[in-house]
């Protein structure tokens, strides 16, 4: 999504350094980074100066092509895909893009391997952008249909799945901006999600794209299902397994809940990398991430004098706990919007989807 | 509860003032105030100087009594029932003090009023303390009937229903104080409660009378439900309905719908006060407190220099909702604990209670 004095998109080669902009400092600062060496990516991913799913594959792939350059033997080929693999362990799109590299680069000489990894990099951000432009146009026809018989349309979104977690245009915020585009009255509630705060990323963007928002706290979504005031949720995804289970952003399983209780359509958006057809129980499969107390603990914001601060909001010797991700069973999800079109959230739906398409 | 250096309760008349602690500036700072006027205490009260249901009634009481050493007329009279009911929309506790007020004062002469309205302030502060512990003894039954086939026991509470938000115990405090002082092993997982963070007053509470605690964000506690790491939710009330609905702090609906679906039994603790027999359509009737879009858009914490600070989160002219309770359906409810005993969360189950207790 092209935002005046930004780049293109979240993830570019420089030369030869990786672009990114550094998202722990937004909404705050806007401040793009060089990357030069494949730990300094692998620290931007840990860090969170990089996330979402779509993303982390895309720039760890980028890291690869670093580290090919600057060695390509077999052995830092492995030792590479070990590094990269065990910086963020959720989402599925990191282990798919370095098993992508794996198997591209092993068979090859070591003398070709720097030019093939920046190949498939390239190659891997690109088709993001395609994919997300396919889930964009999918979901699209969900807004087109509501905005039919409601007028403005109200959409509910948790964390941050636009242009900035991904390479452009967002999974679950593709459709959003390609219906603002076309002129459809939307409005988004956005959920702060705690602790780290990505929805304000979320307001940043959509205000950036001009799409009217709201912020507001993780707990008021139920409220707001339950009095008619959202006509649809849409959320990213970290790993879909193939029975349609969705891991996602810590919080996205109560909202899903709440829309089955209050009969609000709710749709995941779900580029093909993101799912994973190795998963048979997503409870108790997927690992979930156990992050820092300290991003309970402590705030990110401006303070009076307009800098950027950092508050603790909890007493010393305070123990938090702080997963980062759960998992939305099938069962409450009304469907999966795809590359490849929008499936039913049932094993046979998603199934379906792939043979046609296959 | 008593806690080395604060007094007793958390409200008390001192003189011809009104004690309260000004929970807006904990747990950073512990600061009683003493309120001379009924106008200091209506600030005090929108303010959320002093909040929770039980507590609201309270402090309401003592200020309609200074409002009546003042003026005793029926003038003032009414005056100081509108000033008061109009503080806060939400909890009925509020209207029913008041309502106790004026029924007692209105047949009175104005010159027997003022010791009238101090006896019946008082009174109101006493009962709400037995109330507490009526709740506290019924409810350290549902803790040790879980600690005998699980041993530890971990329960979950969202906001503060602690004794700070009444004039002393708690309400869904109440029994884990109770069986932490008989040495049952409880831990607590906290949910910070945005946008006001009343969860840390829960830390703050349970920590300084030893009481195990996690702190979690509210987007946390589903998937620990899913999990198995919630044996119990304990929550508080500000209004419930003949029919067992029952209206609570925001984010409250969304734990409940976590605990039916992952079979952990969800009790709100309820005290007589706080149940409104004339509302019949909990969603629609009772009124929810739209508060201060600034609730959401600033935190506040403690500065690297260690001073109270407050930080904006959100960008300039980022639009924020802030309801600030909603409505929890019976239906999710295993049950409601009163001072009267443990009610199954139905119109029959409350109605029973209070017929065989009448």
């Amino acid at each position: 999504v092209k935002v005046a004095g930004l780049p293109y998109r979240s993830v570019w080669r420089d030369g030869d350094r990786v672009g990114i902009i550094d998202q722990t400092r937004l909404p705050y600062e806007f401040h793009s980074l060089r990357l030069a060496r494949v730990d300094e990516v692998a620290h931007a991913i840990r860090s969170m100066q990089v996330r979402g799913a779509p993303l982390i594959g895309a720039v760890a792939a980028h890291g690869f092509a670093l580290a090919m350059r600057d060695n390509p033997s077999d052995r830092a080929l492995e030792a590479t895909a070990e590094l990269l693999l065990h910086t963020r362990p959720t989402a599925v799109n990191l282990r798919w893009a370095i098993d992508r590299l794996t198997a591209r680069l092993r068979p090859l000489a070591s003398a070709s391997r720097a030019a093939a990894a920046g190949e498939e990099a390239a190659a891997i951000a690109d088709e993001d952008v395609a994919i997300n432009l396919g889930i964009g146009r999918h979901g699209l026809q969900l807004i087109r249909t509501v905005a039919k018989t409601k007028g403005k349309v109200n959409i509910l979104t948790h964390c941050n799945a636009g242009w900035l977690a991904t390479v452009d245009y967002g999974t679950a915020l593709a459709p959003i901006y390609l219906a603002h585009d076309e002129g459809l009255p939307v409005h988004v509630w956005v959920e702060e999600t705690r602790p780290r705060n990505q929805g304000l990323l979320t307001t940043w963007e959509l205000g950036s794209h001009g799409v009217p928002c709201t912020l507001i706290t993780d707990n008021a979504g139920g409220h707001l299902m339950q009095h008619g005031k959202v006509d649809l949720v849409l959320v990213g995804a970290d790993r879909v397994t193939a029975a349609a289970d969705v891991c996602n952003k810590i919080g996205t399983y109560l909202k899903a809940l709440a829309a089955k209780d209050s009969g609000v359509p709710f749709y995941a958006a779900v580029p093909t990398p993101t799912i994973d057809w190795t998963i048979r129980d997503a409870l108790k499969e997927i690992p979930i991430e156990e992050r820092s107390a300290d991003e309970v603990l402590f705030v990110n914001g401006i303070d009076d004098t307009g800098s950027v601060a950092r508050v603790r909001i909890g007493t010393e010797n305070l123990a938090a706990a702080n997963p980062a991700f759960d998992v939305t069973p099938a069962r409450l999800i009304t469907g999966i919007i795809t590359d490849r079109g929008i499936a039913r959230a049932t094993r046979a739906g998603l199934a379906n989807l792939y043979k046609q398409a296959a």
